[in-house]
């Protein structure tokens, strides 16, 4: 008998059919021995709607009443979910965050999970019981209801496999699995099979939007075994198992590409000295803002002495002014934000070992004439900075070089 | 310094434009250094969407699922009207049923409020805070979540007034208050300033829709003063006190009708004993079927025996098969079930003392041709049946000949 946490996202609970459907498929895994906690979000749109209702009150999400109405939607679904698999003659309960109880520290609105309470649920188990625990959300030590923010209820599944000890967390959505590319631009992207965790990690911060980098990171920290699979079509799906497990390893793993980002560029005829950079990158920690990729180009006194970096393109408004702001003090003669780039990521644990592969990307794109405006490279992960017009054909052209489409796993 | 607890209705709520015109109000309430505790209902529609949900998984509403589904209606207000005080620079806290604790049996759907700690509102009211609680809900022994039914609210509300000892219980509706007809029927229907609880009992329980009679009932018996009043015109409502309290006792407080019963007629040639009568209410009792007006005519073995009863609408069909089912037993020639019905009552403390009303109540009638099917007469109430098309006209013409529109109070 094994043990799975099974999670199912907002379009695969999003109206009264898809959960009887969902219904139907726990049904299926039971019936075959295995205990079953079942996780699940908010109907499709419900919290976007809640949200909307709460910015529409207070702009600034900064309270904890933002986390009460926010969470009301795994609420729903629990309950619909408990009766859905109560209708089916399967003995099920919904459990709320406060019932578990799901311990959270109190940064409302972004909550973590400090303790999960099992004997609850343990109890459930043994009795033959299906827990349907509400995803996304938690309670304070001062019993106020807490949300955990962006991939809140993938999170909460990983974190109750982990603490229940499961045999693996499958994570049901709205797509097969976990793709070389995204299928939406590459056309003869593959499904991925087995992906290592810190593989997958790199992918979903890089942009595959699939899982969130928080669940996987929680994943890899306490070792559990993760399925991405479709409630949709009931092919197999995209393991996420440790590296030593891989039987293959194949040296790239897949392409992520994220269009949310901006590229700054100051250009200065004096050097852009250390000084200058610390007092810039330091007002922009303060001002929570996230910098990647940073790059500096010292061309001498009288030339063109270039800093660029990246930032979430959210926030290019404000890191202009912020940076306006600093121009007597840092001393530059441009400054321009440029929305209209793409960051493509060539993720697998194969790059360490594979020097080639840097080489073999800059030639690729040089042959089709794509101009790479920024690079960064680390032992399992290259990024490169394109204009976003070329995104497609760059991210094609790489995927037929680097074999994606043909690789065995 | 007054205290008070504040309920806003579904309508009250509907939108955020309502919720932050409600909030306004309360913060005008607390100018005056009023200590308020606002209870709030679901935005109205949603608790029947969520009960659309529930019943499309489970027609028989008996799971405790149901509750957690439709408590989250209230969950989604009490966030919104707390983060809308919190804007005017108000402190204020929303509180879930289990959060205050507000503790319940376990029948789901249609719980009893068992015990309220106060400790936790209380505090917080020492602090200036203004709590803003959950109606409908509360939490039983077993941590789980429980909804009290219809008018739950309401309910809540007056057992939060009657634990916290407020000065009185405000209950926004988006009517202006009890009037003594249903101005929909009767032109001229005047509000009611004041009424005692037992007379808004009485109009509650015949089908005056602006309270129902089991938050009535409670205020009755924890001697809450409430007050029904709009939060769209602010005017001064109706305020239910004691009867002691009424400074002017006028002989008829107003008039209700309900349409939402049947009559029902069973008819033999022989006489109908009491034990089949026995046999036949208590296997309706056993049918949670409620039966009021019971009417019993023998006329004589040969000749025409009536047995009459009123129902629930609602019940009808399934009182049919039921009565069918027992002929054999308690034998009888012919039934009917005539939904055409309208229960009109006539409700006042000077009923008990004015024996002329119920000769009025005939006499006006007959002299409109106004045939009564049925009546019952009690201290404060005289209840009769009529004939739906009649009930425009008979209503108007009570309402008319006992003077309510000219009763000063």
């Amino acid at each position: 008998m094994a043990r799975y946490i099974i999670k199912f996202g907002g379009t695969s609970v999003a109206n009264i059919d898809r959960i009887k459907h969902v219904a139907d498929l726990v049904a299926c895994i039971t019936c075959e021995g295995h205990q079953i906690v079942v996780v699940v979000s908010a109907m499709a749109g419900m919290t976007n709607q809640l949200v909307g209702y709460t910015k529409s009150l207070c702009p600034l999400l900064t309270t904890p009443e933002h986390d009460v109405v926010t969470a009301s939607g795994e609420q729903i679904t629990v309950g619909l979910m408990a009766l859905a698999l109560q209708q089916l003659n399967l003995k099920s309960i919904s459990y709320l965050g406060f019932q578990v109880a799901i311990k959270t520290d109190a940064t409302y609105t972004n909550a973590k999970i400090d303790h999960i309470a099992t004997h609850i649920l343990e109890e459930s188990l043994a009795q033959g019981i299906i827990p349907v625990v509400a995803g996304f959300q938690g309670i304070s030590d001062h019993n106020r209801i807490t949300t955990l923010g962006r991939g809140g209820s993938d999170t909460t599944a990983v974190a109750l496999a982990a603490a229940l000890n499961a045999d693996r967390c499958d994570i049901y959505t709205d797509v097969e699995g976990v793709y070389t590319a995204d299928p939406r631009v590459v056309f003869n992207a593959r499904k991925i099979d087995t992906i290592s965790h810190v593989e997958m990690l790199e992918l979903a911060a890089q942009g595959a939007k699939v899982l969130h980098p928080r669940c996987v990171e929680l994943s890899l920290r306490y070792n559990v075994n993760v399925r991405v699979l479709s409630s949709f079509h009931l092919v197999s799906g995209t393991t996420i198992v440790n590296e030593e497990t891989l039987v293959e390893q194949t040296s790239i793993r897949g392409i992520a590409h994220n269009l949310s980002e901006a590229k700054v560029t100051l250009e200065s005829i004096h050097p852009i000295t250390i000084r200058m950079m610390a007092d810039l990158f330091s007002t922009l920690s303060r001002e929570h803002i996230a910098v990647d990729m940073i790059t500096h180009t010292n061309a001498g006194h009288g030339l063109k002495n270039v800093l660029t970096f990246i930032v979430n393109k959210e926030d290019s408004m404000r890191i202009h002014a912020k940076i306006m702001e600093l121009r007597s003090i840092i001393g530059f003669d441009t400054l321009a934000i440029d929305p209209n780039i793409v960051k493509i990521s060539i993720v697998g644990i194969g790059i360490r070992s594979n020097l080639e592969i840097t080489s073999l990307v800059f030639q690729t794109l040089a042959d089709h004439q794509i101009d790479i405006q920024m690079v960064t490279t680390s032992e399992i992960k290259i990024s490169l900075i394109v204009a976003h017009d070329h995104m497609t054909k760059a991210i094609n052209v790489l995927h037929d070089a680097l074999q994606l489409e043909a690789v065995t796993e």
